[in-house]
């Protein structure tokens, strides 16, 4: 099992970004993850995750999305011996834009513990998070489908019950909360409620200066850390 | 619009190979491209698509499916542009292991034409193949599926139907036959029988030297050109 | 093969109503398509068919939907031959709303020539039409998915190019123009454009007395038609 | 919250029956249901519930199938309400042949909840129980895919696993056992390994006589029954 340095970020550019755009961004990340000592995870499409691996030293490269298959058929399906094999060190599941059948989710778990490849799964609503807990995910993502590319964070006691009801079921889980994170206070008031991570996707990409941005919400993550250690 | 020459032969390993040894068949492909002078597209994991690229020369990357979304959202998806980014010059929609909506096969292929990618549409039957053919792809594979991966091939009468019937709607398409193709005698069939190309899956990768089988096919080819020419 | 007189018109209360109300304005819609001798298709959930048929006498009982399946398993799925037992005598297929892979698509047009049930097929833009046609379906709905429920209807240009190029690829088709129906003016100006019918979902729902505005629209299809036999 | 009496049995006849033949056997489990006191769920296609449900007094109309949606959009798809209405009291979700997304699981169990309608939820292996246990379903039925129709039942010491894992979280969940039941004796030995109910599909409608072999089954509900009460 990978052992992942909390509080940890996430960089998801989704599709917003390909190619050489992608590259530039996931550079800056691999500078301030080395800088700060966080762990700083990067997704990106999966055809850039091999060349992206092949120029950074610091950053967890992580996939969008990964298909329960094995080496066979499944012709345009995501193989997870691939991701591993490009490098990819995690992957989200589940995600509110890639919603996965139950039976699904469960089996692509297992690939992924079988392949040692990080799981961040995501929830839309409390009772989402609670089921998915049963299955020893590494990071749960509870995010309110509604609050979405909002610009609007979750607020402080919805952030608290998610993380406290999440963490009675299985403690070793990882609890990310990122909704609405456009600024380095958004990031510092989820960590300092209890998360052990947070991330961004249009927070960062909107910003005029994507890697000032970002340091910004890193430097979040810092301060926040320090913060939490005087308790 | 990029003009494929004929007869080509499609290489198409699914999600049977991936990194190291996708990368070594696509080597000896593009050797064999050169030798011979003829267009072999070869398909690959997404994650692969970019290495393979940057390691051959003759041979067209093909990517396994992709979705029609445009950059922004789109969480785990295949992105066109992402694609094209990587050196994918074709992409294989509606194959019989990833099924399309109709509405999202007409969206993809219009983002196909946009990003100038070769679509190779895959049909079950005739009655679907005939529809497919109204919405212009470059290459029209018309496999029963019942045939995929049994060794057996369709019959002459079966491939000369539907080759016809589709140059009758659209005389543009070139017309792929591919099923059961397990020996260059198979592939040489294909040819004669008027099909402007063919390929194989589990035909190479069960052959005890991939490499020797695939150039016994595009020695086929080479053949039943030949033979073609003649008349 | 059912012959369907034209002008014809299409009640789709989709899941709006259900039940009692769904009966009621069945009750309505028969009486009119005996008083005016309009053919009325008239859409409901599928536990509304049965009920629905047996209260009515001249409507053509229509369901939102069917799978491709056979008698035996499918848990849940749409069987062609309980909807036939039931009564109904069409079916939508590849609504906006309900997506139908193209195989299935095929494959479900098939199993409703076999029970000679009338299938409606959709289509959200041009090019999916005219794949469509070539399918096969005795009408055909060309429906920007972008005017669904806006209450505004297509331009004539539009109606007429559609009409035209299907007729073109099989004139024995049956087109339909439905976007943003919500008067009799809007029914009458799709009938006079060509158009073999016409319906709606919101323009009828919303409507203070759905009865009187159904008899609007009715007489509004009466009025085109011998409009169109003057010439 | 409807009260379940158990053991109880579900007759599960899927796509196989329709119409005539599906009320037939409906009528017998009717008479079986009130001969025997005990409950019993009736599956049928969705067009045929409320001619069930009209025909008898003591089976439990269930569906096999509904989404999550609300009255309003949703073309071709199930209305829970639509249900309700044709006097459907259970609902299965998530079977083998009808995976559902987990998002849109647990809205559907909300919804189910909010309509007072039973939830039967499948599972096929332990740990996607595990995580619907924590959804609140009403009766878990847990048969591993592989089984299904097999003719072969699940061993004891797997049944007695599933039972006291899922009891562990929920003890008011009923869980059910049903892989490969075919005779009276395959239904006996499910109850005393301690499920709350059993069921069948194939090993009743492939029986020469159903209603004779639907009977054989309940009688052995009744004597496993009589066997836990001396204990």
């Amino acid at each position: 099992m990978k052992k992942i340095r909390t509080p940890f970020f996430i960089v998801n550019p989704k599709s917003y970004l390909y190619g050489e755009e992608s590259l530039q961004l996931a550079l800056v990340a691999d500078k301030l993850a080395e800088k700060y000592g966080i762990d700083i995870f990067y997704t990106a499409p999966f055809t850039d995750l091999a060349n992206i691996k092949s120029h950074t030293k610091y950053i967890k490269i992580t996939a969008q999305h990964m298909d329960p298959l094995v080496p066979g058929r499944g012709m345009g399906y995501i193989l997870p011996e691939s991701l591993k094999a490009a490098g990819a060190e995690a992957v989200f599941l589940n995600h509110a834009e890639h919603s996965l059948t139950l039976t699904n989710l469960v089996k692509t778990i297992k690939r992924a513990k079988e392949l040692d490849i990080i799981t961040i799964v995501c929830a839309d609503c409390l009772e989402e998070a609670i089921a998915i807990a049963k299955l020893g995910p590494d990071i749960l993502l509870c995010e309110p489908t509604a609050l979405i590319g909002t610009g609007k964070t979750s607020s402080s006691e919805y952030m608290i019950e998610t993380t406290t009801k999440i963490k009675e079921i299985d403690k070793n889980i990882l609890v990310m909360q990122a909704s609405g994170i456009t600024t380095g206070e958004d990031v510092y008031k989820v960590i300092v409620n209890g998360a052990d991570g947070s991330g961004a996707t249009s927070g960062i990409l909107n910003a005029p200066d994507k890697g000032k941005k970002l340091e910004e919400m890193i430097q979040a993550i810092v301060k926040a850390t320090n913060e939490n250690m005087k308790y």
